[in-house]
């Protein structure tokens, strides 16, 4: 009776886990080809020269210092420290965070299990009342299996991403001597090691997580993808940690190094004089690269599980379709290759030549990657779809056609293009709005900063557009379904997202080891060059990962309300009105949180790195090393300490609501915070990264305007630095939690549903 | 049938305009006693001596130069200049906005009018099918004048308060040479002057304007108080633009008085040579005084149109109770009374005798009127409802007892006064919150930043809980109802709050009458002590306005919800989520408006200073008078030029999307702006006022900690002054305009209702 897709089962069978290994493969590649840059030690071993990795790389015009093996060796050695500094931290990270894990597994289990008292026999269906499922118990294992499952991918993308960045960030040092474009090329390709790296394994580990599920659940895909949710929880807690952890970690070493370095000593940014600077360069990976690997991991499995949930109890599941069933995986196979194939644009068939062309290099890529995409998303919904299905619906089915949910999916993929463009618009010092902030500091730091504020609040106008029209389109054409694959459409191009979003850091790094090393203005001009760049597009990845979390939440949300069985979500009651009004504060106290963390942690590191300078004799001339490990120990501490906090708030908070209040205040909560966080988030990245880049216009002085506010140690660039340091926490701690903040809650929330409507809610029953 | 109330429609119509005039009484009053203070220059054309109202004046231990001719001559011609500018600015204003209100008043009767094609027959009513009401037109008549007369209202009230606060501001600085007693007595009798006339003023044109327009609409009290609402239109439409204007014009001369003079000039706060210093005076008196007062009498009108609107629909209305029907105007009525009886705590019973006595007399204001109040809550619900009735409750009617709606408002007006505690804790200098912030500044203004902003992040927390606890309580009681009722409560001590609010600018401006004047360094002290009390109270005031204002917006948005026939605004359908994302960044659209003006303006301001500077030769030297009227001129060019757009964002949003998407999605608008603004609005606001004292904490020096921290020129102390600057904007411009936007687009709603339910959605239509 009910129609079939094109592609039949054993072609998606083969189809996804081979674009998975495709991925992997390509991923190795690139891996491959950025080890070709070697550091010097192991070869000064064999007794040969510096980098020779083939005569054609002599042949750049720029080259500059290519035979100074002393060079080679303190960027191996620098490169060294910050990948131990970096390993010894996520390992007392997940020490700590597994520990929560695991307590937080037993949780899943005993809430999840207790629904219908740890019960072994089968039960009626949730949705199809007349078909019996697996029983709750069951539910209760593999979701916890799956949570589990879903913290070690996300915990491993994050630890190899780190590892991939601090692999690259010397090489790309190196190669800035024979010229941007080489060093541009290093960078990239590193990034795009993670990116392909995660895509893949990611749709892999979830692949074949739901093929040994199934053997099991047989025929019960509702209980099945109920139990796959755990999945998307478990990234997302530990995207969580790292994210928060991280972020604490990067900033309080980022902003105690400026305050003391650059603003009471006037030492260069990154000077190896300064005793934070390891702990800042540590930082830019344990943050921004692993944190921001397990986000946008946590988003990708999100909206997998929001859509396969919804899809079980739809025609797909009920009719046991397999290849639309997991049409979700679709979508991101052909991410991979589509993303390969723009990778290719950036790498092989075109090259960067000159600074100015950083920029548009990288925009081309969000722009190809969308435009190939597209074709793609058109062919498998093609391929993977029948022509008509029903898509659940608050508890009707309602008809929708294969175009319809192609619409749904590149509307998604395009209002990401969309959001990335604002936000280098916004954040990108080639543009008015960057400079018009740098011109502020003219009057000095307090225009600066109120101008800035002014432009993040401005930036959020049009990507909350983007994001209302993507959801009234997908909702209005395929309910909460249509949502979900709408947020997986901006995360299909994920690969490349997290390529250009694993660039910032990396030449953020290769800046600072380059001027560690001490190696020649020239080069450390190139180095900020690409971390120029890297502002820009750290801004645009932040951008993706908060329209991606923004839809994969609603998805989410609205799986909740109809696990929970709620039918309407009334702002109209009291109930939900007060759940909707705290849900929106939610934001405000985490942000609270993470800002005063960073702050009281950024104070300790200034009075060390103080103390540093008043004592070790012999600091500021550079006759004596600086101790680096006592701030590496500062941030570690501080960081592991202060993420509990805010991590307790986010992961308790549906706990409590949906035990003492119930589903309905839970629902206003997640959409409180939902519609409140978004705009923070969007906000706080942008002003943070328009500081940044108004700090570095300053500093590069490429125009005649800039020049007017410079040089370094100018009072407006001094004015620059002010705002950027306010900045950091901003864009790389509280921002960016945000997004995980809105997710988690909303996966917790779907995950322990069966719980909080069974039991739930207890404090209205008792009134 | 009915059961009625013990107090008859005589009693009603007899206490409501009694209280209203005795509270003018007693502002007269108090105006009498703040006029002894006599400004020199008319006695000494008598031929008297300076300031001798009475020997008993003279016996205060501590006075201090009473007898220098020249200060009071002085004192008197820049109170005038003051007053002049801000007259002057206000007129400009005014010329301004009438032809707004005009075009708007137009557009009301316009659309209004069209819901029934400009028809004069009666029509069935729009709750009670079987009765006959007024034909809209008579609606769009009748709510045109009630806006119009809201709006004339409102301005008056904002003209009042300025002229009462520049007839005090020389008089407070005189008599702070006597003590800080004398000082404190008279700028709060002037704050008191403003608020009992606000009060009252409003109560009576409000009762008067009932019962005229009732002498045409007879019976049909569904379509009377329908029109009525259009008073609370008209208020807030007023006080929109008084509160963005003014604050505009406030900062921009603030802003740019500050980073010319203190920062680059190193010359005292306030000091005469700088050029923008009476535009600072100005703008207190414009921006705080006017903006405040219209402000808060737009709240007042709101929430009683809002109750008002309810009750019509309810037994009250159905049934022709007249006192039980003005129970809104009953609770006011007796707020009089019970704040005139606080007042005399703080005028009469006690004396100020020392600095650090202020704070706590101006706290125990709170407390008393609040317990005060209580007692006269339940005996007016006692005396002025019947024992139970029903309250209309979206398409049902719920029962409900006197008691119940006693706690309705009880539960307001306590929450006001949780708001008004926490709001002291986080911005008074004698707690740790500021201390920590000022501590911060050792580090920088970069730290001092980012310990503010989490400050005010966190000070959101308990208020939220605070609104929270109070909404769900009445709304769980008395439906939409018991929210207005609540709203009412805690604004029922406005003439208190209204008093210590208008206090706290009346002592910034004797302190800057102090400083220009001459005076002694100890009477700067006192003058500054005063001010810090004056921060507190104005963050506390603003705690008061964003909470009202966050009720009434609830109220509206129930009211609006009923009016347009919407049965539920479920957060699960695509319309209203859309709306309620964009509804949430629109406070964020609007704050990136007005920072920006304040930021721009500003930085024309300090051209212009420094340009005087530069130029005019023996400024600087103190020996010419700088070109004060230029600064003037530049505030007023940019405030009224500035506050264009963001006002038009607020009064064109509802129509805008009322007409093009319908009801549903505006009524996600207007909840997405409600749980959305009032968060940035607490937050900014308390941010602001924390900065500020954190400055004056470090000035005053009063503790072991913060002289480690002084002294005035001081690195820490720069670094406090940077974040004082940028709390400006955020605590006089964006901050407390967003309670008018959240209560402007629902009572705008409220008043066009008829016409969306009619014309509006065609957007949704045409698809």
């Amino acid at each position: 009776m009910a129609a079939a897709a094109i592609l039949p089962e054993l072609g998606t069978q083969v189809l996804i886990p081979v674009a998975a290994a495709v991925g992997i493969a390509f991923s190795v590649l690139q891996w491959v080809l950025v080890s070709k840059v070697r550091l010097a030690p192991e070869r000064r071993a064999d007794g040969g020269g510096a980098v020779k990795s083939g005569p054609s790389d002599y042949l750049i015009e720029e080259e500059e210092g290519l035979n100074d093996h002393n060079v080679v060796v303190k960027c191996a050695e620098i490169q060294n420290a910050i990948s131990e500094g970096a390993t010894s931290f996520l390992f007392t990270e997940y020490k700590y965070v597994g520990l929560f894990m695991g307590i937080f597994a037993i949780l899943i289990f005993l809430f999840l299990g207790s629904v219908e008292g740890f019960s072994t026999k089968s039960q009626p269906c949730h949705y199809s009342k007349d078909k019996t499922c697996k029983p709750a118990l069951a539910n209760a294992i593999f979701s916890t299996i799956a949570f589990v499952l879903g913290a070690v991918t996300s915990l491993v993308s994050g630890f190899l991403g780190m590892k991939i960045a601090t692999y690259a960030n010397a090489r790309t040092t190196l190669e800035a001597r024979k010229g941007v474009g080489k060093a541009f090329i290093t960078a990239f390709r590193s990034g795009a090691v993670m990116g392909f790296l995660l895509a893949a394994s990611g749709l892999l580990v979830l692949y074949i997580a739901i093929n040994l599920f199934g053997i099991y659940y047989g025929d019960d895909w509702e209980g099945l993808f109920e139990a796959i949710t755990g999945y998307g929880l478990g990234g997302s807690s530990m995207a969580l940690f790292g994210r928060v952890g991280g972020g604490i970690y990067t900033k309080a070493a980022d902003v105690g190094a400026d305050l003391v370095g650059k603003v009471e000593r006037n030492i260069p940014e990154d000077d190896p004089r300064n005793p934070a600077v390891i702990a800042d360069n540590v930082g830019d990976n344990v943050g921004d690269i692993a944190g921001m690997g397990s986000d946008l991991f946590g988003s990708y499995a999100e909206s997998s599980c929001a859509a396969l949930v919804v899809a079980s109890i739809s025609s797909f599941g009920i009719n046991h379709q397999f290849t639309p069933m997991v049409y979700p995986l679709l979508v991101s196979s052909v991410g991979i290759i589509a993303c390969l194939i723009t990778t290719l644009f950036a790498t092989d068939f075109f090259e960067i030549k000159a600074v100015n062309e950083i920029e548009p290099a990288l925009k081309k890529q969000l722009i190809i990657s969308t435009v190939v995409m597209t074709i793609g998303i058109a062919l498998i919904s093609w391929l993977g779809l029948p022509y008509t299905f029903t898509i659940y619906n608050f508890g009707a089915q309602k008809t929708v056609q294969s175009w319809q949910l192609f619409l749904c999916v590149a509307v998604g993929l395009w209002a990401g293009l969309v959001i990335g463009f604002i936000t280098e618009y916004y954040t990108s010092n080639a543009y008015s709005p960057v400079q018009v902030v740098a011109d502020s500091c003219r009057t000095g730091a307090a225009t600066n900063v109120i101008f800035g504020l002014a432009l993040g609040y401005k930036s959020v106008i049009i990507p909350i557009f983007a994001i209302a029209f993507s959801i009234f389109l997908s909702f209005s054409l395929a309910a909460m379904y249509g949502v979900a694959v709408a947020a997986l459409g901006m995360l299909s191009t994920i690969a490349t997202g997290l390529a250009i979003d694993a660039y910032g850091p990396i030449s953020d790094n290769a800046g600072g080891i380059a001027e560690m090393a001490g190696m020649s203005h020239r080069i450390r001009e190139r180095t900020d060059a690409l971390d120029a760049a890297g502002n820009t597009t750290a801004a645009i990845g932040k951008g993706f990962a908060i329209g991606s979390a923004a839809l994969v939440s609603l998805a989410l949300f609205g799986a909740f309300v109809s696990r929970a069985a709620i039918s309407t979500v009334d702002v109209l009651t009291p109930k939900v009105f007060i759940g909707l009004i705290v849900g929106a504060m939610l934001p405000y106290w985490f942000s609270a949180m993470t800002m005063k963390s960073v702050g009281s942690a950024a104070l300790k590191m200034v009075e060390e790195v103080r103390r540093q300078f008043n004592t070790i004799p012999g600091l500021m001339e550079g006759t004596t090393k600086p101790d680096y490990a006592t701030c590496v120990k500062i941030s570690t501490d501080a960081s592991i300490k202060e993420m509990i906090p805010p991590g307790a708030l986010v992961m308790l908070t549906p706990l409590i609501v949906g035990i003492l209040f119930g589903v309905e205040t839970l629902a206003g909560v997640l959409a409180g915070a939902l519609v409140s966080g978004v705009q923070i988030a969007i906000s706080a990245s942008n002003t943070g990264g328009a500081w940044d880049n108004a700090k570095k216009y300053i500093e590069a002085g490429a125009s005649e305007h800039a020049r007017t506010l410079g040089p370094k140690g100018s009072d407006p660039h001094k004015a620059a630095v002010i705002g950027d340091t306010i900045g950091d926490p901003l864009k790389d701690t509280s921002g960016p939690s945000l997004n995980i903040l809105i997710k988690l809650m909303a996966v917790e929330s779907l995950v322990f549903a069966p719980f909080f409507a069974a039991h739930g809610g207890i404090i209205f029953k008792w009134l």
